[in-house]
Formats: C-alpha cells, structure tokens, sequence
C-alpha cells in the first residue's frame, strides 16, 4: 500500500475517513467543522454538478444567484423553519474589526454592530420568497422554476468531511406555482430526477419515498427522498425534495391572480443535494484499497504506468502510450500517463488504486515487442494481457461494464441486506445487524418515536413504489396499510 | 420602449441601474449592499465563468474549495493585509438563537459565543496559505496552481449593483511557487489571459499595467490590472493579479526543501475577476435602447418574432422559424421565437433591445410568399431585407462581424478618449472631460496623493507595453521615466 488505511471491517468510519484524506478528496480545515474541498474531491464534484446541471436545465429550470444572508426577522417568519434552523446557525453580529486599544491586534469594534443581525444561510427558501414577492403577480408569471449552486452553514455539533459539515456546497431548487398539483408532480419529478442522477450516475442503487411527519424538512407540507444502503448496514439520505405548499407564500404574503381573476397563495416546491453525495459514493462502493469510482464521475479514466528499465525504454513506452491516450481522448476517455522516473510501479498501482481510477493500463519494452498490454480493472481488482492492437476500442466497452458492475454490486449488497419483518424481536435483532427493514408501522409520531429510542432505527422513507399491503404495526399491533424500511441512518 | 429607462446623456448612472434591472440582469435585495443575481444576469455569468475556467484549466490550474470563514487571527498574520480589510468585513461572533424570553420572536443566544470571531472572506489568502503550509513540503509540491470559484464578502458603505456589492460572486487563483521569477510569469501571465477575455469574450479592449504602490492588493509586492474606459470617460478596474512575493508564506510559515536541500519560503501570486465583470460588460457597450451583448457572451444569440394575424398565420410562420431554429442550433446559435400571442410585434422589437440579443429575425406571411425574411442588428440598430435561402449560413457570420464590431466601436471610443498631456492645466481640464490620461509622474505617492485630492483622478497603471520615455512629472516637475495612465475610476 501506497499509504496505509484502516481496514474497512476494523472501524468503517476511521477507514471512511483516511479514504477521503489519503485519496486526496478533502480535509479538515482550521475552522471548526469546515473542510478544504482538495483538487481532485473537487473534481468529482464538478462532474456531478455538470451533470445535474443539464439535468435541471433540460427539465426546464433555469439559475439564478440569492444572498448569502438572511435577515433574522425573515427566518421567523415561517413557525416551524425557525424551529428547524435556529438552533444551528452562524450570526453576523458586526460589520468591522479595529485595532485592540491595549495594542495586541484586532478586535470587533463595538461601534459596528448591526441593527438586525444576519444568519448566514442555512438554506434559502425564506431570502427567495422575500424576492418572488415582487416577481410574481399573475398566474403568466408561473411556474418559477429556478435554482442556485451556493455554499450553506449549518452549525453541527459533531461533523464529518462531505457527510455532516458546518459549510458545504449545494445546489438548491424553488419553484413556484399556480396549483397544488402542480407543485406537488413537480417536486415528485424532482426526487426521480435526483433517483436517475445517483443510479446513472454514482452507480448508486437508491430507493425513492416519502417521509413520515418527524423526518419532513421544517417548514414542508410533504418531504421526498432517495435513500442508499451504506456498506456497513447503515442508511444514508442522498437528496431531498419538498412540496411546501402555501407555506412560505403565505409567510411572505405572495399572492397572484389567476386567470380567472381571483387573487390566491402560490404554492412551492424546493429541493437539494449537496457535497455529502460524494460522502455517499465514497462508502457505497470503496474498498480496502481505497476508492472505487464509477467511470461516469472519474476524473481520470485510465491510468497508464510504463515499465522501463532506463530513460531510452521509458522514452519508447511512454510514446506508445501518448499515442493511446490521443485515441482515448477522442473517444472521451481520460488518461494519464504516470511518467514519473523517481517511483517503483508498484507504488504507482497503490497510489491509482486509491485514487480510485477505474482502469490501470501497463506497458513494457517486451509488450511493445510482443504487440500486448496488461489491463487491470479498480472495481473486481483483476488484470488480464490483451493483444494492443484495437485496445482503444475496449476500453470505451471496458468503462461501460464496470459503470454496471459497480451499480450490481450495490444493488445485490442492498437486496442481500433489506429484510421484511414481521415481529419486532426480529427487527431488533436486524436493526443491530443493519440494512434495510421493511415492516409494518401504526402511522403514528409515538410509535416512531419509540422505536427510534428503543432501537436508534428511524424510519428512512415510506417508499413510493411500493403497493398497498394490509398489516400490523411491528411496534403497536395497530392496523396498516403497507410497510415503511426503517433503518440506522447517517 | 417596452420599458422607460432614463437615458444614458441625462444620467449615466441612473440609466445603468435602470438597465441592470429592467433588462432582468439583477437587483437589490432586501439585505442592504446585497444582490440577487437574476435568471438572465445568471446565464451571461454562467458563460463567463465556463470561458475562464476553460483558459485557467488549459493552462495549467485546478479547481478546489476552502473555508467561507476565516479565524480573527489569520487575517491578522500578514499586517498590511489586515489594514486593507478589518475596516470592511462581515464578522459572525455567535453560532444560535433563541427565543426572547419576553415571547417575541428569536434572539441571538448569548450563551452561543464564538471563542474567536469568523470572518466571512473578503479574500481567501490567509485561509488557503494555511492549508499549503500542510501541503508543500519540498519543491516536488511546486508549482501548486489552484483557483476557488466562490461568494466573498467587503462590507462596502456604497453599493452599486454588479460594481461594488457587499456580497459578490468571483474566482480567485492561488499559486505556489519555487522561484521569485515563477512567480512574477505566473502573476503576468495570468493578467494577459484576463486581457484576452476580455477583449475576445466581452468585446472589452483592455489597457494591462502595474498598479502604482498606493493602489496595491493589501499583502501584495505588485499588482497588475487590466483597465477599461466606460462610456462616461471613467476607467474601470476589470480584473487584478498580484505577485505576492513571500508575504503570506512568511505569514503562514510555508517553506520548502529544494533540490539542493536548503529551506526556503514559498513565493506566491494571487489573482480575481468578479461579477464586477457584469457591471463592466453593460456600461462598455449598452445604449439608451438597453443592452448590447457581445454574441459569444449573449444567452440568446438570435429572437425571431412572427408577424401575423390570427393563429393560422402564426402557425404557418412559426413553423418556418422551427426549422431555422434547429438548423442554427446545429450550428452553435441559439436562437429562441417569442410566438407570444397577446403583445404587439414593437413590443417585442423593445424588450429583445432591452435585453441585448444580438440579432432579431421577422417573418411574416409576406415573407413566406416571397422567400425573404428581415434581419435586425442590435449593435447598429440596423435592418436589412434578405433572401431566406442560406440564412442560417449567414446569421453565424453576422454575429462574428457583430462580436468584432462591438470590440472596434469600444476601441474607437478609448482611443477618441486618449490622451497624452505634459501640463497640469490641460491636465485637470482633461480629467474633468473623462478619458484616460497618459501623463508624466515622479513615482512618489506624495504626488499620486496630491494628484487625487485636486482632481479625483487616480493612477490606473503603469502600461507594461510601453517603452521608455524621458520626461518631466505633471505635477513636481521632476524626471520620468514614462507615462502612467491617470483616470477617475469606477
């Protein structure tokens, strides 16, 4: 090993967390709970926003930019969003530092203290409503359908790089409307767009639901999400949409006229995902050896380490090699060509492996002599020697496989670990285990509630695919109308 | 006129606040100093930011992202940094609130004290060099060439939108190095490829230079710029790049190993546009019918408006103009039909003005028979009378000659408002008049001091294209090496 990382079934957060440090995604940051996003985490984040930013505007939605801060009186104005964000947030108190009068350097100067003081968002529906009151006026002026790439501040207590972070970077969708059904398929469309992201995309086999009461977003009328099985059993919320029906027009007291002429609320939608997506992709599919990233969000598809003993034999494999890495490109593969004389190749393969990229390509003096090359692939860690010659043609074919070994593998883990149970002995004991836990729930805040300090198990969504199936509440005996997964969550 | 806009001679400044907002570019929100950026203002700065990031990762840079907040202490390390930005900068000293305790509303929870206030970044220096004091260690970590695309916050008393915002929208690069002379080519290179924007995308004929002492970055050793002369004779500063010597690494402690193993401090450059760049683009080129959006940054390229009476005549010509549609899509146009059917065709004609699009197609029933088609210039406000056949060949022709034509008329302006002066009454004379004033000057920040108090202009730059020429300070009368450019500025 290149460097050396905790076993993944030794202490899975510790392994999770020298992943994403040793790889060189990110790290902590001198400020509490903020992470330097480094060059090549960020590089994966903007393959995915590239690619969900096509997705929105294809859907029809455009951007647009808010402010980072919200005036505290907006924040209140919805009851249960300042209940959801107060306790959390980052106040801006002054606008100004001066000279410590005692001479040790600066401090803030009292003089400068704002009238009202501003939160740095936590999420921006309220500073966007304050806005679409004067944009919207008649039913021509609906739908709104618009979103903004920004950085958020939510003042965890305990965080962890991409997962739970005082800062991170997000996108985040507002769209108004002239109807309550409307809004409603639109935040639906939403959630399955983001359901097509992670499948297509992160190779990440999610489920789409709706959450109970006590997981909804504060301030929405219905929440939606797509859930993912971590490795360790454990459950972790992907992306979130939110019909929020009239509530915050009628917190900002946005009314239009409809066609007909009658002055009613518009009703609203919102929805985001953000940096903890690559926390996601980072547990669903590494292993021991370090990331395992899809083809579709690498930021080097193929790296190509030469076999040399010498300059003369480096410079005639690494020109074999340029002129691969041309054909690739046109084929829109990435390659890289690692060159570097001062490394034994097996550092090398440790350090790609890390990193995650998807196909290894080796070449030596006796390849070139024999017309081969060794082809090793990250997900299943095998090699294989191939004849060269149309060896740029198979690794376009090679990608796309591993694209849907990656997504299988998830998928049959996630169907390996998801049980239907019928009594709650059982479900104790799989809660423990981990996975997905289909039973039987009353409907009930107490029951969730109970379960949730009995067993630390949440309910992660009531799935929407799924069919009515008469039963009885795991935790009450009461009648139910289908059965919700509950798990342990991230 | 779609919508009155104060003309551009009565008063300059209203008529540019009057285009940013009812061309739908951006307008204040309700937190003070701070705008949103609207769906249309987004998509030209959306088309900024691809071309940049483009020319940064061509040559050579990546993409990362570091804290929003900056401990008190950091900015603090490098002294004339601190100077240049404790007076104006939005500080966050507490991270909850709560309910008053006399039932009305939230307040700020005085239990939730920061033990050391955070600075929202005005810039991003001291954050980013503390990470690279991690990250270099020996001269195999160099060059490190980084670029942040993010929000930063200076706490400006007068805001003007796009041009001075409390909260704007920019990128800043951060580049270590091994060799003061790196150092220098990277701080210079950059502020060419900032020229080359400019000029190729923005139509902006740009003066480079070397900033005079008291018009330097705070922590700076120099500063370049590239300089733009606005429509009233006020230069504008478009973009900066600062070689920053070995201040912050010294600052932040950052040495590192050479090859010969001696320890060394790290030299560094840093270098910014901003949505600043937006304000730029509408006073350069924009006149009293609105906007004039060079093609390469305009989000509509072309508008076609049917002419017709009733729908069958609508339908008819609106299918024409489908066809026309995707034949210039195929072509990289973007041409959007405003098949609106409840506003006049002048109307129309004044909102797409307003707007800036660059070429307005009308198509009537007439036209169906006969084969023609009327094409609209924005830039010249002229129209002609073609042959519809091969019109899709000539419309990506037309915005080339458009984009060229925009840089020339700006160039022409610049040059028409360009002076060279050798006495000080012809001096204050032409400063009043507006334009950028070659002149003599003694080097002394006294004189640069004096210079300003009687006359409001200040040092622009000092060209770097120029060549050395004897001569004698405006104001002292002292010896000169050459001329600096002297202007009232934005």
């Amino acid at each position: 090993m290149a460097k050396e990382i905790t076993e993944r079934e030794d202490n899975y957060s510790l392994w999770y967390n020298n992943l994403v440090v040793k790889s060189g995604l990110a790290e902590n940051s001198a400020v509490r709970g903020c992470m330097v996003i480094k060059p090549y985490g960020y590089a994966i984040w903007e393959k995915m926003q590239a690619q969900l930013d096509k997705m929105f505007k294809e859907s029809g939605h455009s951007n647009a930019y808010f402010p980072l801060f919200i005036p505290k009186s907006f924040l209140s104005k919805e009851a249960e969003h300042i209940d959801g964000f107060a306790k959390e947030c980052a106040v801006v108190t002054h606008h100004r530092l001066m000279s410590n009068p005692d001479g040790s350097g600066v401090v803030v100067d009292p003089d400068a203290k704002l009238e009202e003081e501003l939160i740095v968002r936590p999420t921006s529906e309220t500073i966007i409503w304050s806005s679409y009151k004067n944009w919207i006026k008649s039913y021509r002026d609906l739908p709104l359908l618009l979103n903004q790439w920004a950085n958020v501040v939510r003042w965890e207590m305990r965080t962890r790089l991409f997962l739970r972070t005082t800062e991170f970077l997000w996108q985040e969708g507002h769209t108004a409307h002239a109807t309550r059904q409307e809004a409603i398929e639109e935040a639906e469309m939403m959630v399955h767009l983001y359901e097509e992201f992670a499948k297509e995309y992160m190779a990440l086999p999610v489920v789409v639901g709706r959450k109970s009461a006590g997981e909804r977003f504060a301030g929405a009328v219905d929440t939606y999400s797509i859930e993912a099985l971590m490795q360790d059993g454990k459950a972790l919320q992907a992306g979130t949409s939110h019909f929020l029906g009239q509530n915050f027009a009628k917190a900002f007291d946005v009314q239009f006229t409809t066609k007909e002429g009658k002055l009613e609320y518009v009703w609203a939608t919102s929805w985001g995902v953000s940096t903890r997506l690559m926390g996601a992709l980072v547990m669903a599919h590494s292993d021991n050896n370090g990331l395992v990233l899809p083809p579709k969000l690498a930021p080097i598809h193929v790296v190509m380490v030469p076999i040399f003993k010498g300059e003369e034999e480096l410079k005639r494999v690494v020109e074999k090699m340029e002129i691969l890495k041309l054909e690739l490109k046109e084929r829109g593969v990435v390659a890289k060509i690692d060159d570097r004389d001062n490394l034994r190749s097996g550092f090398k393969f440790a350090e790609w492996e890390l990193k995650g990229v998807p196909v290894r390509v080796v070449l030596g003096p006796k390849d070139l002599q024999n017309g081969t090359v060794e082809i090793a692939r990250r997900d299943t860690l095998t090699k294989e020697q191939r004849v060269f010659e149309g060896v740029e043609e198979y690794i376009p074919q090679l990608l796309d496989e591993i694209q849907k070994s990656i997504y299988n593998k998830a998928l049959s883990y996630r169907e390996a670990n998801s049980y239907s149970v019928d009594d709650y002995a059982t479900f104790k004991e799989k809660v423990e285990e981990g996975g997905f836990i289909y039973a039987h729930w009353d409907g009930t805040a107490e029951t969730e509630e109970q379960i949730k300090i009995e067993t630390k198990a949440t309910i992660r969504c009531i799935p929407m695919e799924d069919k009515v199936e008469e039963g009885r509440c795991i935790y009450s005996g009461k009648p139910s109308q289908g059965r919700v997964i509950f798990a342990k969550a991230y």
